[in-house]
C-alpha cells in the first residue's frame, strides 16, 4: 500500500508520498517501509531514532520526528492505528505451498495443517489439532487433541501442549470511539514457544499486536492459564492453573505464579520471584522474593496482616 | 404431550385435561400451550397475567392463578420442573434438512454443520468447528478452530469467535433431592450473539434454561470468560480474561469487567459501570461508577481502605 | 525393564538384581514387581508394609525397608522418580485392537476413537471428540463436540461432558534441578468419572501421577473448572464455574464450591461443606459448615469481619 493511499484512507489526504508501506510496527521495532505511531507520550523518546518511514502522531509531536520520516497527524492516533491495522491483517490462509512434515511425524487424519506450515521430525499431531499458515513446529513435539495454533506461531523442540489449548489467538485490543464503540486493533504478531516448554489443557496464549508473545525455554504452564498479548515468560517459569498475565507483562526467569494469581499489564517481574496463590500484582517487582495478597505485599507482611486482622476481629 | 399425561408423569393424576402442551417456559414468557411454574415466591406477581395453560405451584398459591389456567400442585415445584424438563429436552439432531451455506462462505472439511443449521455469506468456519441443529450464523462471521455452537443458537453479522470457545452449553441448574442428589434441569433455551461481537479463546457462554442468554451488539469478551445461563451482556461491554457472570445477571451497556472479576447471579449492573480487576459483585449496582474489591465498594473507598489497613499494619 | 537396568539408568549401578519391574507406584499402592519411592518423610510409615519390589529413597532410610525390598539410594529421590517416570510413560497409541462400540451408539465421523478403547451402548460421541487408547466409556453417555478423553480414563454411565472439556491431561508435576530446570514427572495414572456425573464446558480434569483422579457419582461440575491430579471429588458434590482444586485434595460427599473458589493441594474437605464463591482453602476442613474468604473462615465470622472493617474505615 502506498503511503498516500494510507494517508487518504485515514483522512490525511495532504500526504502525497508514494513510498510503499509494507507493515505496521512499534516505534522501536519498525524498519524502513513500515508505519508506526505515538499514542502514549511515555514512548515519546522512541521517536528520535525510529526507523519507521511514517508515523501517526499528534501534531504537537511532529518536531520530535527524525528528518525524513513522514508525519500523519491526528488527535486520536490510536484510533487511526486500529482502523489501519485491518488493512494489514493477514488472511487465515496465505500460502499455496503444501505443508512440510518432517520424518517420523504422525499427523492424525482429522488434524488440519494449513499450507505454508512446517512440522519438524518425530512429532505427534493429534486429532482435531489446527496449525495455521506459516506456523513452524520443531522436532519431537506433541500436540494433544484439539490444540489450535494460529498462523505464524513458532513452536520449539520437545514442546508438549495439552488438549484444547490455543496458541496465537488475537490479543484483546481496541480503540474506543467517543460513542463507546470498540474498534478492533488487528493483532498482526505471533507467539514464540521455545524448547522444552509444556503447556497444560485449555490454556490460552494470545499473539502479539506487533512482534511476539514469547514463552521462554523450559517454562511450564498449567491448565486454564491466560497469557495476554506481548507478554514474555522467562526461562523455567512456572504458572499454576487459572493464573493470568495481562498484556505486555514480562516475567524474569524462574518466576513462579501460584494458582489463580494474576498480574496487570505492562509490568516487569524480577527473576526468581514467587507469587503466592491468588496474589494480584499491580506494580512491577524489582526485588525477588515471595509475595502474596491483593494488593500485593511481601508474603511475611501478608501473614502479619492476617494476624492483626484476626486480633481486631476478636476485640 | 397431553396435559393429563404430564400430570400423571408428575404424580398429579387427578388432572384429566387433554390440552396439548408444547413446551415449558417462565410465567412471564409462557404462551398458550405452554406449562410454567412458581418455585420462588418473588415471582408470585407474575402469576396474575401469565399466558401459560398450566402452572406447577404450591397448593397455597392456587387462588392467584388466572381463570382457566390449570394448576398442578406440589410441595416441590422446582423438582417437578426439573423432572419434566427432560421430556421437553431437544435432541442433538432434529432436522433432516441439509444445512444452508451462504455464498462465499468457506467451510473447512472437518467442521461439522448439523442439518437444519444456516450459515450466512462470506463466513469462515474453520477446522473442528461444530454448529448445531437449527443454529443460525450471520454474514462475515469467522469461527476459529474447534469452536462449538450448540443447537438453536443465533450468531449475528461480523462476529468473530476465537478457538475453543463454546456457545450454548447447558446452564448449571439442578433441583436437589432430600438425599442430596441433583436432578438436572434441562436447558432448553439458546444463546443470541448480536452483530460485531468478538469472543476470545476458550470462553464459555451457557444457553438459557428458557429463553435466551444474550450478548448484545459490539461487546468484546476476552479469553476464558464464563457467561452463565440467562445473562444479558449490554451493548459495547468489555469482559476481560477470566471474568465470570453467574446466571441471570444483566449488564447494562458499556459495562467494563476487569480480569478475574465476577458477579453473583440475578443481579443488574448499571450501564457504564467499571468493575476493577478481581472485584466481586454480590448486589445489583444502580449507580454507574468505578467499583473494586470483594465485598465490592467504590474504587476510591477501596483505595482509602487499603491505606487504612496499611496504617493499622504499621502500628 | 530389569531392576539392574533401572538402577544403572539412575546411576545406582551397584544393584545387580534382575527382577522384572513392570511399573512405578506409591508406597501404599505398589504391588510386587513395582518400584516405589520415598521423597517426603511424612510417608515414611508407609515404608513398613509396602509391597514394592524396590524403593528409591535416601540412604538414611534404608533401615526402615521391609526385608527383601531392594533399596536404590539417592539424595534426590524425587528427581530419580521423575527421570524414571519417562521410561514407564505409556505411548499415546498402544493397541491394535479396533475400538468396541456398543449397540445404539452414534459416533460422529470426525470423532477419533483410538484402538483399544471401549464405548458402551446408546452413547453420542460428537464431532471432534477424542477417546484415547484403553479408555472405557459406559452406557448412555453424551460427549459434546471437541471433548478430549486421554488414554486409560474410565467414564461411567449416563455421564454428560460438555464441549471442549479435557479429561486425563497430564497433572502438573516436576522435579527441579539445582539450576532451576524442571524435569517432568510423567503422569501414568488415569481419571475415573463415575455414573451420573455432569461436567461443563472447557473444564479440565488431570490424570493421576499414579492411581486415579476420581469424580464420584452424581457430582456436577460447571464450566472452566480445574481438577488437579489425584483429587477425589465426593459423591453429589457441586463445583461452580472457575473453581479449582490443586493436586491430591479430597472432597467429601455433597461439598459445594462456589464460583472462583479454590483449594490448595493435599487437603481433605469434610462432607457437606459449603465454600462460598471466591473462598480459598489452605488447610483441611474437619467440620462441615459454610466457609468464606481467603484466608478461609466460617462464613458468619467473615460477615462479622467485613462489618468491623467497614467501621474502621468510617472512623
Amino acid at each position: 500500500m502506498k503511503l498516500y493511499e494510507i494517508a487518504a484512507f485515514l483522512g490525511c489526504s495532504e500526504i502525497k508520498d508514494s513510498i510503499e508501506i509494507t507493515g505496521m510496527n512499534t516505534l522501536r521495532d519498525a524498519s524502513e517501509g513500515e508505519i508506526s505511531f505515538l499514542s502514549d507520550s511515555k514512548y515519546e523518546k522512541e521517536l528520535f531514532d525510529t526507523k519507521a518511514s511514517a508515523v501517526i502522531l499528534p501534531a504537537s509531536k511532529i518536531h520530535l520526528l527524525p528528518f525524513g520520516v513522514v508525519a500523519l497527524t491526528s488527535d486520536e492516533p490510536y484510533m487511526l492505528v486500529a482502523i489501519l491495522s485491518k488493512q494489514f491483517a493477514k488472511p487465515v490462509q496465505s500460502s499455496t505451498v503444501s505443508p512440510v512434515i518432517g520424518e517420523g511425524s504422525c499427523i492424525y487424519p482429522t488434524a488440519h495443517i494449513e499450507n505454508g506450515a512446517t512440522i519438524g521430525k518425530n512429532c505427534t499431531i493429534m486429532s482435531g489439532v489446527y496449525i495455521g499458515s506459516e506456523a513452524v513446529v520443531g522436532d519431537d513435539v506433541i500436540l494433544y487433541p484439539n490444540v489450535s495454533v494460529y498462523r505464524d506461531c513458532k513452536i520449539g523442540n520437545r514442546v508438549m501442549i495439552h488438549a484444547g489449548s490455543v496458541i496465537g489467538s488475537d490479543g484483546f485490543g481496541y480503540a474506543h470511539t467517543k460513542l463507546g464503540e470498540h474498534v478492533k486493533l488487528y493483532q498482526n504478531g505471533n507467539v514464540i514457544i521455545e524448547d522444552d516448554v509444556e503447556i497444560g489443557a485449555n490454556t490460552t496464549v494470545d499473539c502479539a499486536v506487533f512482534g511476539s508473545t514469547i514463552i521462554k525455554q523450559g517454562s511450564k504452564i498449567d491448565n486454564l492459564v491466560q497469557i495476554g498479548h506481548n507478554c514474555i515468560v522467562g526461562e523455567y517459569s512456572i504458572l499454576v492453573s487459572q493464573s493470568g498475565l495481562a498484556g505486555s507483562t514480562t516475567l524474569g526467569r524462574n518466576v513462579v505464579m501460584g494458582g489463580q494469581s494474576a498480574t496487570a499489564g505492562h509490568l516487569s517481574i524480577a527473576p526468581f520471584t514467587t507469587l503466592a496463590a491468588r496474589s494480584g500484582v499491580t506494580k512491577s517487582i524489582v526485588t525477588k522474593g515471595v509475595y502474596s495478597g491483593f494488593p500485593l505485599m511481601e508474603h511475611k507482611i501478608w501473614l502479619k496482616m492476617q494476624a492483626k486482622l484476626a486480633k481486631i476481629l476478636e476485640s
